[in-house]
């Protein structure tokens, strides 16, 4: 069933908030999602500042200790125009750095606004503070996951085992993102549309916009995960969330190595396999929780006669 | 010119030890080394384990305050064979993890051997702990730079601003890497070749094997840099060498910042650029000293009419 | 006016849950308080495990921008016995040392029952695991904080800008901890109380029993704070909770520079003395956050003719 | 047998460098050391800033993988002021915080000069940059250290299993310390000394002088160490030198317990005593590696029939 999901109201926590909308098994929904600042497609500040959420939506029959699969099909911007920081954020910096960045970290920064060209695929910032600067869109999703364990309610902020705001910029079309399941239903939340983001939102923002999120909740078939997990088509995923980024790494390689047991590895051969195979990619630097991703390649699972996806 | 270097010594540190070999700038050089363990292309142990170096090799012309550029011409393995641990290092899981690894972490961990298959340009494990595992050949340069500053001799297991065990796969063929020089002559060392390695070295080793490294040395045209820099055909580099990811990861993005600067970009547009187009990788996370890469698209600094590249 | 107070339910988060008792500025509250894993004063468990919480309590007149300070007046045991680990946690020791422990981390760890001698003022280990250890007798609140900013809920095994699971050993009787208020009436919280208890956590337990807090609620004439401070007849403390410690004690230090200026310094002049003045302690390095304070002699400041005490 | 040595060299690497004094087990030396900007007793700089070292001494008939004990005999200054930075250094603060420095970090910061008081027993600043600050007077060194393993020769701005610049206010008058021999006859090095200093030394200096260091070298009856000890009249202590502090915490919280283990206590009974019992203090956290001590006392030792002492 295909639902259209657009929010009477918008929440700046994860948590086991009050559910909006109940979808079953393989429901794929649109959700409008205003930007990291409340605004709407009109740019009409609707909500307070701080990735504002839309749902909580609960996947009926899942339980606690189960995994949802999140397929996201679509993202769709429902302005044209975006916004960023025009400076770097004082964490990414050497401390010795901070005084030479365009503006000084944590101070009223201004906005830069950006606008997509349909045409040629590109944004373009409107050079209002630094030239102009013109890159490829490639919109994705900033923050989103599930009601965290034992009635926590955490801020979009930042992230832990339940996902949240991870800006990874791999949280694109066609991938499906797993994550652990705490209460029942799940309750998943989205926001924070980014129209492009380089690693890291070293400037505390990528090109901020409303977006019309469509993906698929599924209840995977997988035994329960600590941390995120994810496939696209060609690699397989496992994401940590802490600080500092060793910390990180650590979650994101176990959950790793964890998985490629269940592809079928024996625990060694995995070791063996990840030393020579394993990639890394670094998502959000500029929040309280840091994230990395330990990728590996599906292609590679197939020549080794393992499992290489969890999607049907 | 052309020159071949065997080294009759080797160093595990790296420092202002006697020049074993002048160069002019821009002579090129085949540099015979040994693997990690000090074996040499018959896997006799010729010299201590613990990434002996092949050096110093002087630069004729270049004082403290330039910067010299190795370009990496080759790496032609000099035996078929490498070895690995067949684990994953203690610090690179959860501490709760560790003990289902499949080696305790700083024991003695035996070796598994690997064979490169010419012909099909992959390298295979000989399944004497786990399975048989095979991937892409692709070899690289585990360990090189110049030497330290103050008169610092680094162990060779650890790395600094002026390089050292860096253990990133991109510093591999094509690849032109800059190092800050801080004595005369900038005392050039290599050593600890991998024929394959995963990102972050996490089992504590690549695929370890002799190899011939052939660079070409020149006086680079840049002014003073603080942290390595390097580029290839796709992109521009800046590295940091510190623990945790998170001050590596400052030193890498401040260097970036400031070469942006270099190729024309004021403070902002550089950067607005950076928060949307930059990309980490991670290098060595095994080591004292971490290693992150922060790289930037040099199509993109072209796009916005800036310089693309340090080697005219 | 002197309140009495047992709860009807525990609370393992930290956040904006109904109020279970409110009091007025200058009011006393005795808090009965489960030990960490829920028992009560007959070591029956009546609530889940997990650092169960007494409150909210609610304190009239206080709104957010305000600071509360809890006055500790008292902590008594309402058992002569409590637990903790026979063992170091996996991430307050060295990777390769994890297989070193008594026990490996993250299984299941039995406990170790201590007693309390009040003739001797002494706790002793009752030698299940390791032989008898006896140490002086030091109550303290493990876990203490107010409801978060955004509605946030946190984990009461973690800490933050709110308190929450610092496991300071300085939070004991005769201190004046201070909380920044981010609800109407603080909506104070408190459990996890500790016998005794080691700098660091590094067990992952103190010696835990129930007690009983008695604790006065007042309305602090302070302006707004970022991070919980304190005082006792000692020392002025800024608290920072964060990971990693570095960044726990960027919090720390920067608040206790911008408590410093509230005394009377000049930004210099709180410099030069904070360089070669203050202390630094130690909190919980076992839990998602961990915990430093940054401290500095009252005399210091009276010496100097700046305020020394925030509490009439 | 008495020494008095007046270097005529000074290094600013520990390292194997040419012995300038050799010594017998048991001897005294008297060692004269310029302040961290390489000024003498009176105030001319003779040699290159940066924690010049007084040394190498060479202690007769120890080998790699002995311990040498230095016991601190006596501090005394070769010139009534000393002079430090009126500032904290960046990365002790908030990024958000250091553009509220009084002074930019990495810029040249100007000295605040100080001087000691004989009578009082007290150091006061002279109140150029902002108000005269006075402490009580408590002389120690900064950086100590003997050659490192494996030929290197590190910064005396760092430091590492060798010590060097840790920046502990408790090496002082009475303490012994002990440091793992890598070289055949240790090599002593002292120098960097503070008419005092706060914890972390977070202004990066402590108030600096030349001073004159008498301490007595004695090969100690240890098995090997990884990492330095100490003891006084008081405390034990394990000191780890890394960064982030929580590595750093790991290596000196292992070593205790080692050292535990060699006073007579089992593993579970040394874990067990150390989770209620140890302190932790925070050396130097302004240089690229971090300090920190663990301790226990002496006291606590000797109630369980251990072993508290390891000099004679």
């Amino acid at each position: 069933m295909q639902h259209h999901f657009v929010p009477q109201q918008y929440y700046r926590t994860i948590g086991t908030h009050p559910v909006a909308l109940t979808v079953n098994d393989g429901d794929t929904v649109t959700i409008e999602c205003v930007d990291a600042h409340g605004n709407d497609k009109q740019d009409h500040q609707i909500t307070q500042p701080g990735n504002p959420m839309s749902g909580p939506i609960a996947l009926n029959g899942v339980q606690p200790g189960d995994v949802i699969a999140i397929t996201i099909m679509s993202i769709i911007p429902l302005r044209t125009h975006g916004w960023s920081y025009p400076t770097l954020a004082g964490n990414v910096v050497d401390p010795e750095y901070v005084t030479a960045l365009p503006f000084a970290p944590g101070a009223s920064i201004p906005k830069e606004y950006w606008d997509v060209d349909e045409q040629t695929h590109r944004v373009s910032s409107r050079g209002t503070h630094g030239k102009t600067v013109t890159v490829p869109y490639a919109p994705m999703i900033g923050c989103f996951g599930v009601a965290p364990a034992r009635g926590e309610a955490l801020s979009t902020a930042t992230s832990s085992k339940n996902g949240g705001n991870m800006d990874y910029k791999h949280f694109t079309t066609g991938c499906t993102v797993f994550f652990p399941v705490a209460v029942e239903g799940a309750l998943f939340f989205v926001g924070d549309g980014h129209l492009v983001q380089g690693c890291g939102e070293i400037g505390g923002t990528g090109v901020e916009s409303a977006i019309a999120v469509t993906c698929r909740l599924t209840k995977a078939r997988m035994n329960s995960i600590t941390w995120p997990r994810a496939e696209d088509a060609v690699y397989l995923y496992a994401v940590g969330n802490a600080r500092p980024l060793d910390q990180a790494l650590q979650h994101a390689t176990s959950e790793l190595h964890r998985m490629l047991i269940e592809c079928g590895a024996d625990a060694t051969t995995a070791a063996v396999l990840m030393s020579q195979a394993v990639e890394y990619d670094i998502g959000n630097v500029f929040d309280p929780a840091y994230t990395i991703a330990c990728k590996i390649k599906k292609s590679l699972l197939r020549d080794h006669g393992l499992k290489d996806s969890f999607i049907s």
